[in-house]
């Protein structure tokens, strides 16, 4: 079986500080997860907007410093003033150039229990390169011989793609620049060498034929990846007609690697599905759920930034229960709580 | 100075024999190129439709055997049958499933001189794998070690992405897997490595903000690729006012590496570019052309399957000289003579 805990969402956005003065918090959703130092550590999609004031389009930005450093700050655009045209909930596009309405970065939260997190002051991941201008998403943690790699989503004015960062102690990180080129997200790293090779999920865009679909690579060294297979189709159902991801970072179980991916379905909406993959030859599928796992039923669900979603990329292993950490609607991180034999057992 | 050869297009469709009876050749165009046992060898994309036939909705398709092969086929559509949709020129939509009006192989030609080809009867690379399914465009041929490394556009039901394959002969190649993954083109690999790694350009797609641009990326093995960098952007005018790309792999100078790129600009017109890239740090651009070194001018350019359309993916050296071979119009092959000195002094 599997539980939505009752005390969700387990962070909201009022729980996150921003991280200047006039910045609003609109989300602290989609987060990564793992354990160290006997806590349970979540990495937050922390979404900052920036106080309204009329008249007055506000945007926030990071200004990039020759240091190598970064700092945030706001735009501002007189709504009158004719270079400004609105675009939709993005933001504004200025003499050309765009400037979104919300910006993202990557905030610690810290628990003992895995339920009852302290949300840290200060941002963890922050835009500090031209790849990152316009935000970091959707963290995933996976540890590998006792490091902690970090890949997440960085966006740009040159588009999006996946960039991955390497921890001991989630004090400071060093970038190892974008590992899958725009435009790709949902990048799921193996926790070990399979046959003396990294793998992973990912999943390209897909503009043409087809529904963006879940990808396999392998790396020799977690930096160049190849070897790119399409191994997961969105299916023609009310879950995954619109497209189909992956998800936290696979668990090894006996029977293959457990992974659980997201479906976009009819009216956008999110829902959570189980596969297993096979232990050695990990693009092929064994096992693929006809039902979802989990489905916006909530009102934290279903109401939001943007209702209807459920999407994890965090699940933590830990005194034999499984926490599945998730973003509601684009809002909240919230947590389902279950064990590998029912998981395993639900499809 | 550069001159267009007087005797272009220097190979058109009907000096194609088709793969199969029924199959028809639209275009013959987009050629790799290398100079191999002191021939100059094209790679030319070979576009094929079926032979049309009244009521009837005729596509190419490949048969994919059990054993590895593959055979060209025809599907045969009721123009009347209630399932069948028509989809602008790209072909047929049948119960959800996309058919193309034409397909794509790589068909050999060979010249003593460079300039009068002889086309070889069979294709040299056609879709054999289900990555493949739709089609194989723009071959690059790079000569490392000895070995010449052909990648090209795989065009299947999941979208297009860069496969790489290796040969010695030109008879037989060896596949080693898709190294871009979609959506992407466009790939010019160094024909060196520089202080121990590989390096490529590539074009991703860019569905988001600003446009597609060239990238840059660097391997340990040529099948494994990472790092990647925006280093090219499209500039605000007629050229290129939609896209750029690159073309053929970078040729070494003492200045730099040089490259002659795309730009798909206003009315969908292609035009060439000459870029020079730092030999120690070709992510580095040193000088870029702000005047086309190429645009459709002569009749077989601005005129064809899709008129105003010149796109280089093949340069050879040769006697002091440098061949740009060329596609016009999505439909023939040419070629442009130049010499570096010359080129270097062009921009």
């Amino acid at each position: 079986m599997i539980r939505k805990y009752e005390g969700n969402p387990v962070i909201k956005p009022s729980d996150v500080k921003p991280s200047m003065e006039g910045y609003v918090v609109h989300g602290a959703f989609n987060p990564g997860a793992t354990l160290f130092n006997d806590e349970v550590l979540l990495f937050l999609r922390t979404a900052e907007g920036c106080v309204p004031r009329e008249g007055v389009v506000r945007t926030p930005v990071y200004r990039f410093n020759e240091d190598g450093t970064a700092h945030p700050d706001i735009m501002e655009f007189q709504r009158d003033d004719p270079d400004v045209q609105l675009k939709d909930t993005r933001g504004v596009v200025y003499k050309g150039q765009d400037y979104l309405s919300t910006m993202s970065h990557i905030r610690i939260a810290r628990s003992r229990d895995g339920l009852h997190f302290t949300v840290d002051e200060a941002p963890f991941i922050c835009p500090v390169v031209p790849t990152e201008k316009y935000g970091v998403e959707d963290a995933r943690v996976t540890k590998i011989d006792g490091r902690y790699y970090i890949n997440y989503t960085a966006v740009s004015p040159d588009s999006w793609a996946t960039a991955l960062a390497v921890t001991d102690d989630f004090k400071s990180i060093e970038r190892l620049g974008l590992i899958f080129h725009p435009e790709n997200k949902d990048v799921a790293i193996f926790p070990e060498k399979i046959n003396g090779l990294y793998r992973a999920l990912h999943r390209p865009n897909n503009s043409g034929f087809g529904r963006a679909s879940i990808w396999y690579a392998e790396s020799p060294d977690l930096l160049h990846w190849g070897n790119h297979k399409c191994i997961l189709r969105p299916r023609n159902t009310e879950w995954e007609s619109m497209k189909i991801g992956g998800g936290a970072p696979p668990i090894k179980t006996d029977d293959g690697w457990l992974i659980i991916t997201h479906g976009k379905g009819d009216g956008q909406k999110y829902s959570l599905f189980c596969v297993l993959l096979d232990l050695e030859e990990p693009w092929k599928v064994i096992r693929r759920a006809d039902e979802p796992l989990l489905t916006p039923t909530e009102t934290y669900e279903t109401d939001g930034f943007f209702g209807n979603v459920v999407f994890s990329n965090g699940v933590v292993e830990r005194d034999g229960k499984v926490y599945i950490y998730y973003g509601a609607a684009d809002e909240t991180a919230c947590v389902a709580i279950s064990d590998i034999d029912s998981l395993l057992a639900s499809f």
